[in-house]
């Protein structure tokens, strides 16, 4: 069974708005890339020198950290971006939960990347991502190396779709979209796993299949929890009053991931419903070996007892026994055991036993 | 166990607002048809021609286009109508949820169509159909050639009913209402299905009817997923501002239809309740049948034991054993031995065993 | 276990608005009786010519239809008291569920008569009621042909209590009243069903009793359906604007209806966890059987299977068996007997199996 | 199992309004007593002459009637005091639920007092309680003699506590409160109950047990039940307005009543859930006796039945048996059979069935 | 099983707003600590001279109280301090829920303070806390002497983070985030205990598992009901007006504990599913070693029930067995026992019984 996830007991008891990093350690170290685009060129640079780090005017900017685990690093660019202490708790506390804030200068976002990733203790790997759209731009913070948004830098790098022809509302809202997008890749894999496991319980139920059953409902259930808030979150975005404002055309968008968010958590219930059902056939499975035992059990003593019985009779040492003298009466026991057998087997062909 | 409804991955990390076909693969072409009707006439064209395809003016107009997979046909349809390109990727994405959707110029409807197909691995297939009803007209699209609306056409044909007195408010909500009536199709054949599988369990269970029942929960969830949304969506139509007015009378209707998606929910509660007392029915007959098994061998086993040990007892070559030379030792033994069947019979019969 | 109520497929794909009897056959003809009264007179008349149908002035006037398989005479009277074309679908659709619909000239409401019928496939008879209150009159649709409104007609007839001194919303109030009333016999009915069942089981349970149990839940779900909106639906009369006013002391006794409501739901409630609690001690006495049958199998053999052993032993033809000669082996053979029973008495004491 | 509280049938087809009492028959008259007091003196008259029924000016006025089954005395103080009809008959319909209703010269609110009272079919008895507080005085009627307000009696005599000080709101509230009080008494008797009955299924489990979880499943639901809807009644008395005024220090004290509610429930609550896990217990003792049953005689059958085979062998009179005739075949046969033992021995051990 | 817990009655049938602790017995003195603090220099004494008792203008006041069994002093401070009675009776009530009520000078909190202390009867020790936040300063009430506050006050001291540059509504805010902070303790503590009875349970289930499990789940329970109402209470401060005012910084970091909340909450429900689903394990395991037992027996049995029989057979005394004479009788019956049992091995393998 997958193991709980765990709150680091590191950020216990140190003041509020402290940043501290809670998720796995990271060996690599944290990388600062800077895109700029506008409808007609695009530009990436990987920032070596944190001084540089400014939003440049007139096209539309993206900042993207990979790697929570500096939390210097963390902190300087929140102090570069005048980022609230809060905020940047919340960008390095992988254990916060999917949400939307509305600052008064900014729109903080947090958001679960899942990933297929079968482990010893979990079969989903959720990656905390942190993203501010600020004026002027959006900075994404990416607690994995791998990259979250690789499908989006290609569009991008493509001109394709209508990506490079908006600002930097429609680019926050395509950052959340690739996210939603890549949970159905999750599901299809959940899909599958369900199925071939059905097959392997229905032909043979073992008892480690349980176990497969419940990292299935933990998976179920974490997958869950990392998406359910963002439905909610994604009504504060349609209806509060914000500090930056969407084009009218983006709005329809957002509606638009809002009714992905609910398909999802929709298929996330029918999952949930088919892994539970998957229980009943194991126990099912278990009950239905148990009754063919006790059968095999029943009908072999059934059988044999009263024959056994009979042999031990004439196996008696009693003085006066007539039969044991009797010419036929070996012959006769057969023919008698022969009529036992066959009164008990039409017995149990016709309590459909056999 | 029907499997899972995947979503194809093939739209995923496409640009929002792209427009692909994810149903199942359709050998045929896909047609349009225009019907225009007043009170006095009625005209059904089959469109070859797609530049012919424009709103009359003073008719009811229906646009209607059967099968999805030629996206290219459903994007020179957007376009000629201007509709969103959310709407047109709606309309092709198989797998969108139930839903009303009020745009500024038109109301968009994605409803499933429930028939009943019971194929390896599910018990229903569920058709998604668009439809948007705009100034001028309404237009349906079918995903699949099978005619969802054919007895709203006859109707239409035979000027029966009030439909043909009626614009184009009334033909949107005949649409609908005619969806709505299909589900009573589909839940009558449930109904039949759960009483027949239910004679069935009882009278002898077996394993594979553990999956029937699964699969019958399946189709009820599928179902209710399908129709629950419009209980809410069909509240908009009543309650909001729409960009298009219903005819007062028409209201009236669309309240009746509401009534029927309740009608329709609370029968597909019964059903599961039904479906899920199956279930205990099920493994109530797997325990009653061990408890039979057990029963047999418990009594054989009972009866015999004693009568056998007391024969092997005479079996013994001790040189003295008194018994052995009298002369009724043999009657006596099965004198003893019918005692002890008796009693053992008539504790049998008293413990309610036999 | 009861079929699920099905919908008969008559009036799928008609237009809507359509007047389709769809409740079981009716061999006797629908009966139209119009009574009159103030407070110091009573008349009722049975109408045989459908022209003279009309409310009298200036006292309370009440029309009850017995029958609704005669649609014609259904419509004929619509046409007359000039109601909605859905009022009549809805007096007529015996699956139409329980409502209180606000028109502007008249309040329309279907109720359900419940009935104890015990059948082959029910417990209960649910009969379809509808009551029209216009301006002038109350008309009441029934289903079946034996009256629900016996009691009421007696107190009428004897001018018990305030009724005769007050107007038409006060007798339909008095019509609902009733109605409701006599769910509280179908209660007492089934809580002695209930007691009944249990005593049953409990002394001995049999297959046949998980199905009374299914029978039970199934009748508590359909009368908790047909109660339930009625709930709400009373919240209508209390406080919204009707087109018709209840008397300022009448409202008072429609809240009392609408506690007498909550106080059945909750019954019914107390009434299916008793039910559900009743499958528990069925499966407990399946379980209990079982380690009996088990227990007696488990006695029976290990007291035995020892001493058959030793018989064997000494049944064997060895040459050479000292025991064999001795000359009290086959006393002491009985006292190791006799030791090995005891022990295992003792044992079987302390483990409480006896 | 506790019966299900049954409605008597004798109120129902009788007009509203009608008083008809629906309890437990009783034998004592009922009786009517007057207390009236103020800061500086207390009177408690026990009345006997109805027509000197009134409220005294200036002082607390507190009526408190025992028995409701002498329905013209009940009718008698009705009329007295005016009272909606509707309020005397909810006085005496004893399955009257919880509630306040706001009147517009009075707040009449119905309670339930329990006490433990372990009866053949109940653990709990509801005792029913009505109370008006109207201009001038409240009034307290209770179903049975046992006086439910003995401890505030006291309180009243010995001037302890803020009550003398105050008004007729206050003696309304320390009604309420010393009902809600009481409920605590009977949470504690259930919790000790539910100890000891863990205490006794975990060394014992009998079949008798499955029914002592019902009944307390049962009186835990018949609590919730009468206490439920108090704490929404209690709401209507912070919020709405009120015909007669709560004095403002009065108010906090209803809000720590509601608190005391939540608090009640709460534990209702933990105790189901402590109640529903005895459940698991019972049925995992009933597993764990047919496992260890079941162990029991699989062991004793798997080192005896090798060993009867082979006793069964040396007793076959087979002409040529060499082992027969050699010297020590009798000593290898115990040896052999040691042998098996010892084997079968470990493996039971290391399978951890020993 | 954890004991559910007892309200003692002490408090029951006496008047509200009495003063009685219903806690455990506590052997120690109450203290009572006075922190005064401001930027730059720190306080902190023990108060013996209670008459010193007062808040200190210009700095931030933090009074807290150890041990809630003195009434007499918890009175005391209470008169002091001007604090209503009902506050007094919640701070010595340790059964009152956590909760957060607005006073016209002051805002009431309970919380509870939860501790994992392995007692005979529970998993975790809830301590009762209550924070008054007056102008002026922050009154804390600790029921027991173990302080919950030891993090908070060495942040205090060392001047660490921005407390020491915040006023009294950032104390008030820093004691709830020190309990909140606490829980995570807990959980951490709680998943490592599921984990390791996890693996205890799948290698061998032993009975007092189960009771383990239900300990689990009480102590769950509890937790969530200890802090689940702290929810809503939170927004209480967020959106109500306070008689006191937050600073505008504080509130965000109100919201942040909000979030922990919800957090802990999503956590506990995680740990709830696990929990549940170990009692699945537990159980599969109880049917698993049943079925590994009853495959013994009946492996054994078919395999020597029919070789016994045919040891019987020819033990039988007739004088006419042909067999008996054969030379090779003998060794054909092995060989046919040896054909027997390698047959009935391929069935049970093909069986996958072994």
């Amino acid at each position: 069974m997958p193991k709980s996830k765990k709150r680091s007991l590191k950020n216990i008891n140190t003041p509020p708005g402290t940043v501290v990093y809670d998720g796995k350690k990271q060996d690599i170290k944290s990388t600062v890339s800077h895109s700029i685009y506008s409808a007609d060129k695009i530009e990436t640079t990987f920032i070596r020198n944190l001084d540089e780090l400014a939003f440049l005017p007139e096209v539309v900017n993206w900042l993207n950290v990979d790697g929570l685990h500096e939390t210097d690093l963390i902190e300087f660019i929140g102090q570069n971006f005048e980022l609230h202490t809060l905020i940047l708790e919340d960008i390095v506390d992988t254990h916060q939960r999917t949400k939307i804030e509305i600052y008064s200068d900014c729109i903080f976002t947090v958001v679960k990347q899942i990933r297929v990733k079968e482990q010893a203790d979990d079969l989903l790997e959720i990656e905390h991502i942190g993203i501010v759209w600020k004026k002027g731009g959006v900075i994404s913070f990416q607690e994995l190396s791998e990259d979250a948004f690789t499908p989006l830098r290609s569009r991008l790098q493509h001109a394709q779709g209508r990506i490079r022809q908006r600002g930097n509302d429609y680019l926050y809202y395509a950052l959340l979209d690739s996210i939603v997008d890549s949970y159905f890749v999750v599901l299809d894999w959940l899909s599958n796993r369900l199925d071939s496991l059905e097959d392997t319980i229905f032909s043979k139920p073992e008892q480690q299949h349980l176990q497969e059953i419940q990292r299935n409902r933990l998976a179920l259930m974490h997958m869950r929890q990392a998406i359910l808030p963002m439905r909610d979150a994604l009504n504060k975005l349609i209806k509060d009053d914000l500090p930056l404002e969407f084009d009218s055309r983006t709005e329809t968008y957002l509606r638009d991931v809002q009714d992905h968010i609910i398909q999802i958590l929709e298929t996330i219930d029918t999952y949930r419903e088919i892994n539970s059902s998957l229980k009943d056939i194991y126990f099912n499975g278990l009950s239905y070996r148990m009754n063919e035992i006790m059968k095999v059990l029943t009908i072999m003593s059934t059988i044999f007892i009263p024959l056994t019985f009979l042999a031990g009779v004439y196996g008696m040492n009693f003085k006066f026994m007539p039969e044991l003298d009797w010419k036929y009466s070996y012959a006769i026991f057969w023919i008698i055991n022969s009529i036992i057998i066959i009164t008990l087997f039409i017995y149990f062909k016709r309590k459909k036993w056999l």
